[in-house]
């Protein structure tokens, strides 16, 4: 076992839990226990009673959101089961509060069934602001989201779909700038076409990029085969490989501008990147080797280089998205959290590299830099109440 | 509005939740992420998939339980929904940190249907080391308590229920102690027999007590009426009124020696109080006005008397018994709550009130005693361990 594992069992061990439930106020003596409690929390129930949204007001409703998953897609491991997954909910949880102030809790649940899994969201949605989806195995997670998203007036987020889309569209908007791209010039190849491959791709095709070409497992993906797909990619179909040709990757990245990677250690070679359009944007994000590491893909000639590890520049990591998202969509009380404002996190997210700093190694803030959960949240509130979605 | 309405609405308003999470550990930089969330953190969750018991070793779930209520009996208030109940399970968690160190989580949920509440708790039970139900209408509250006991491994309790019964016991044992009666001897008059009176009465019964007597709106319980009542008062008739006869209130009370209410202001008169045994126990509990003042039964001559006013002496409190129940049943990761433990719970509270304290003014010790939850905790854990309920 390596050293980063044994330390994390150890601390884990130590911590016993890496969130607590906390009082937000005093609680001394009999006096503040008739405030708190019985009797005088009578009146905040009924004015909840007689107005629900009044729960923003008097409860923890408006800053606290839940954290759900199955367990049945965490990490790299896979379906571990819900207690498997806990530890890693907590963290997120401990993400949520640290970059965004937004508290969080953890609810890891023994259920697969989708259907069982949009009612349980149903049923806590008093309870909280806003509800994260997390580690759900796809396509099911995209059921779940869409239909949460239809059906309820708080809003509803799975990170592992629109997490990582947020981040490389911000990326590729300051790409395009420091190469002087244009959008609709722009072929871009997504390798990986899961749940967060399909949202990266709709996320660059409403970015205005219109050459799009997807590859799973079994390849591109083309209207020729949508009745093998499963909805998901049936819905790709829609707005990619407009040629519908049965290129190889290799064949694909050829005058690419932009790959982006979120599938496979190794998929991508040398003579690919080469391969590519002057100026390439390279997003090779595989956790926790890439498609292609990055010295290769920098020696292959590409322009701009970006991974999923802290330890190389321009780190796409989905902690620059989900706490400022959700800051924002709690500060107005959102009731969705739409396409156009997850277009609005990335462009506040790229916003935050000046012209003067933009560079190859510098598209993307630091994950510590605390200017991003504020700056996504202003976007994000700001597109809320501009389509209506607000309470405030 | 009273004055006490108006600041716990302003109070509301000001805390905007009276709980939060927070950070059990540093997270300060790159090191401190990785070992928090990934890559390390998918060794915590490799062990918990390999044995899910590892949850209590490397997460939240030894200390934390949730608090959830469909909002459908919420303090006098009646169904107010679930929004409704928020205010009142976030004063809950307030109470089980303050007083017991238990990290709580309110979750109201949206379905009123026992077996949807049932399946909640079951869906949720990964993440948490307890449940404890609250505010949940009568007969149901019982039905749903006792499906997760059995299907659980993890303590379920009903506070509604066995919260005051557990306070009403200790308060009997040293009323018993104080006046030189025997439990064998006694008989009890309860006015009230939902679910915190057929509680109350099954502990008394176990105390050893098997003269008990309960009342309801429409008259005693007895045997005669069985096939007219729900299965919670069919069951009442199992151990109550061995006579079976068909009492009134002021009947039954003649003689008796103890009186509990947890039914409706003023039911019980002065007269009645008169016609007890000598060195009588009356414990009033109707909120906010008890079945008989403290002034008046004293004046017409009970020993002893406790309501649930913080105003008088002898506060009938449920505070006193769920944050150390459920501090020992974490302590010792009970897979349940037994009757036993409740049991226990009385015992370790009631002897918190040394021989040469004890008087008519106090049988049972303050909310604010410090010693209160640990000796809770204490007996309740012993107990557990003595029952081969508890993992450590």
């Amino acid at each position: 076992m390596s050293t980063i594992y044994e330390k994390a069992l150890e601390k884990h061990v130590e911590w016993k839990g890496k969130i607590s439930t906390e009082l937000k106020m005093p609680l001394e003596n009999r006096d503040d226990l008739s405030v708190a409690y019985t009797p005088g929390v009578a009146e905040p129930c009924r004015q909840i009673h007689k107005n629900p949204d009044d729960a923003y007001k008097y409860t923890w409703k408006g800053n606290t959101i839940a954290v759900v998953s199955d367990g049945t897609a965490v990490l790299g491991l896979g379906d571990i089961g819900p207690a498997g997954g806990l530890p890693v909910m907590e963290g997120k949880c401990v993400l949520f509060k640290k970059f965004g102030g937004v508290d969080a809790v953890p609810l890891c649940i023994d259920t697969k069934d989708p259907q069982e899994i949009i009612k349980f969201c149903k049923q806590i949605a008093p309870t909280f602001g806003g509800i994260n989806l997390e580690d759900i195995s796809a396509p099911r997670c995209v059921e779940i989201e869409r239909a949460l998203i239809r059906d309820l007036d708080i809003p509803v987020f799975h990170d592992d779909q629109h997490g990582t889309a947020i981040v490389v569209t911000a990326a590729v908007i300051n790409s395009l700038k420091l190469t002087g791209k244009k959008a609709e010039d722009c072929k871009v190849v997504v390798s990986g076409v899961g749940a967060a491959g399909s949202s990266i791709m709709r996320m660059l095709y409403n970015l205005g990029i219109r050459k799009i070409y997807g590859f799973g497992s079994k390849g591109i993906i083309l209207k020729e085969d949508y009745d093998k797909y499963d909805f998901l990619k049936k819905e790709i179909t829609e707005f990619t490989n407009p040629e519908n040709k049965r290129y190889t990757l290799a064949e694909a990245m050829k005058g690419a501008d932009i790959f982006v990677g979120v599938s496979v250690p190794g998929v991508v070679t040398e003579e690919m990147v080469k391969s590519m359009a002057p100026k390439s944007i390279v997003l090779p994000m595989a956790n926790p080797e890439p498609e292609i590491t990055y010295e290769k893909a920098k020696a292959a000639g590409a322009y701009i280089v970006g991974t999923g590890r802290s330890d190389y520049p321009n780190q796409i990591n989905n902690v620059l998205a989900f706490p400022g998202l959700f800051r924002g969509a709690l500060d107005c009380r959102s009731r969705k959290i739409t396409e156009e404002m997850k277009i609005a996190a990335a462009r506040g997210l790229a916003s935050l590299i000046s012209d003067e700093e933009l560079a190859p190694e510098l598209v993307i803030p630091s994950a510590f830099d605390e200017r991003v959960a504020p700056t996504v949240a202003k976007a994000v509130a700001e597109e809320a109440r501009k389509a209506g979605l607000a309470r405030i």
